[in-house]
């Protein structure tokens, strides 16, 4: 597998522009990607029973199961909570942007709509109704096009989301890109705020929303920012066949090449956004070994990052490993306190804090020098079983609080 | 029911003290409280996997159902992941509470332990051996005796929670009194960081129990600060028939006056916990009204007020009510957003933001009238049912951060 510093540009086929419609008070804020052929279409969304507007209507076109070309998104503006007007004006966004790409005469339903930004508000339509206008007009492929749909899909991050990979699929080359926005309201349980996949692969509908489905476990489920999970997560993938590169089937040998680079394009995009989480200063990964199930080893990690006591001693770089034991302990996982193993590392070391279940004496100014460093890694040691799992979070930070404090504001 | 200024010293038959130990820095650290006859008793405890050496000794007293004469607490340090040696100085302090009372030569058994402060450091059992002679020692019976043992058992705590009634059972006077601690890693499951009730009233323990299964649910079971669920959480309760008022039994009148009188005492202290939740700027008491069943009101308040963005937004005197109908919707609770009315208010008033599910305008310089009190008030309307649910919780602030960043150095 080749890294590619190509972005959504990378897979053959697609064709995509950022631009500013004036749904934020500046920066680029509404995007546009696009198939030039019918594309087979999966996608993962929140599990908050209060679901956008644009996350219904995307439900029932991957549940459809037919071919999708473009999905536009704006930042700005979630369109959530917004009554049966948010209904109303997804519609009129997938309408309008499916007459002025005009392909064929494809139909509203062939457009994938996605909204992220502010709840309860409706959707500026002249302005959306203008945007859609400029995005189609400024459709590309050039690295920039695709740099620049990076950035509109972006609201409280401060850096864009970018990745694409090439593997070989049946002697052809075959790309897989993807782009992603955080970085607050993260907490996913199904699929993480916004991100976008797409694959110039060949591979049917159902078994690219099976891929999806199996990819979101180790990716976006295993991040949290904040423990809110959103209105509006979604994750999509597209997949057009531009490649020429033969059909993948499931089982093969090429459908494990392909899940492989799919699964690293995912994960690598969940932490990015943890990266870029609201107020962060400290990356922290936590692995967990031995444990009973994968089920449980899920539930510990993910509940180590989430603590907000974790999350504050990281940000004042204080080896407090009774809050993770403690996070642990209430997860709902089952394991046995008396035989865990604990220890802290990053680029200037490693401390281990407990040893079956009983407290190591370590040596303060040792883990200060550990815990100053901005990647850290949490590593449990269960002898409950044989499953593993990975969850990645970042600090609670003095700048989270103002952040939310001032959103709206 | 009257209120009484009297804290542990209002019912009758019981001695108490607290004392500085050298636990913590400087203030009391250690609080005994002692019934001068065998008491029943009932405890709740952390539902968290990790539980303190203390927390296991107390579990297996109440389970014997047998009575109880003293409960020794110190603050400071919590014996939790401490391994062997935690359960070896749990057990030596019950044993040396019994051996210096010495009432009729009391068992070890007869003395529950709580332990509450930082966790994983070993207990320095010197000190706490000298502390037990002296709360001994000091044992008194006067307001003064009373609000000692209320404040030797804080830690971040800025104020004492304290609360004393009375009720007639039988033409007699019944008092029931509380004190409790939070401040941090309180969002309890099944019981608080640590409540003490005691009451004069007779009644056996398997009904006392009965009825403090009950009461947390609605009390302590209710709040949250952190999200963070304690290795340490306890809610004990004493009754010690000195009152001479009839033995209370299930079902009759005088069971439904003490119990309503049990309730108000354990929602009282829930709530004083929350008003000194850590770095706490507000109060926020969420009700729902109209839901389907009691657990789906639960669920959906408490949801809300753990949320880090609702939480964050009343910090900032910001009415972003998508952030509460968004922890509404990842509650777990199944309600229609589409029936969902929402009001804020506050002693400056009360402002409708949602009215079936709709966003209503409304006058943002009048919200921020509503929203600059420091008591707040979320009221959530459903159409799904008859069921109703109150939940308490607070601000997340800078002083938060500050607090939880720095706690160990």
């Amino acid at each position: 597998m080749k890294i590619l510093d190509e972005g959504l540009n990378a897979p053959k086929g697609y064709i995509s522009s950022g631009i500013f419609a004036g749904l934020k008070k500046k920066n680029r804020d509404m995007a546009l990607i696009v198939s030039r052929q019918p594309a087979s279409a999966a996608g993962a969304f929140t599990q908050n029973i209060v679901r956008a507007a644009p996350v219904e209507w995307d439900v029932e076109i991957i549940k459809s199961e037919k071919p999708v070309q473009a999905i536009l998104i704006n930042s700005g503006n979630a369109n959530a909570c917004t009554g049966k007007q948010g209904e109303v004006d997804t519609h009129a966004m997938a309408q309008r942007t499916a007459e002025t790409l005009g392909y064929g005469h494809i139909g509203k339903d062939k457009v994938l709509v996605c909204s992220t930004g502010v709840i309860g508000v409706p959707l500026p339509m002249k302005e959306v109704h203008n945007g859609i206008l400029e995005a189609v007009s400024h459709l590309g492929s050039s690295r920039e096009h695709a740099r620049q749909a990076a950035e509109a899909i972006l609201t409280t991050d401060t850096f864009t989301k970018e990745i694409a990979v090439e593997i070989e699929i049946g002697g052809k080359p075959v790309r897989i890109a993807g782009i992603a926005k955080g970085s607050g309201m993260i907490h996913p349980n199904m699929a993480t705020m916004l991100s976008f996949i797409i694959t110039d692969a060949c591979i049917h509908a159902p078994l690219l929303q099976k891929l999806l489905g199996e990819s979101i476990q180790d990716s976006y489920n295993m991040i949290s920012v904040d423990g809110d999970t959103s209105t509006n997560d979604t994750a999509l993938a597209l997949a057009n066949g531009a490649s020429d590169a033969p059909q993948i089937e499931e089982g093969s040998e090429d459908f494990n090449t392909f899940r492989k680079a799919f699964d690293y394009v995912n994960a690598y995009l969940a932490k990015q956004i943890v990266l870029d989480g609201e107020g962060a200063s400290k990356f922290i990964e936590a692995w967990v070994q031995g444990a009973a199930s994968k089920e449980d080893a899920r539930l510990i990690v993910k509940s180590v990052i989430t603590s907000n006591l974790v999350k504050t001693a990281f940000f004042g770089e204080d080896a407090n490993w009774g809050r993770i034991l403690c996070a642990m302990g209430y997860s709902g996982a089952q394991f046995d306190p008396k035989k865990t193993n604990l220890d802290i590392s990053s680029a200037s070391g490693s401390i281990r804090l407990l040893e079956a279940g009983t407290p190591v004496a370590f040596d303060e100014s040792r883990a200060a020098e550990v815990l100053a460093e901005k990647a850290l890694n949490i590593s449990i040691e269960l002898q409950d079983g044989d499953a593993s799992a990975t969850a990645w979070g970042c600090d609670l930070s003095y700048e989270y609080v103002k952040i939310n404090g001032e959103y709206r504001t």
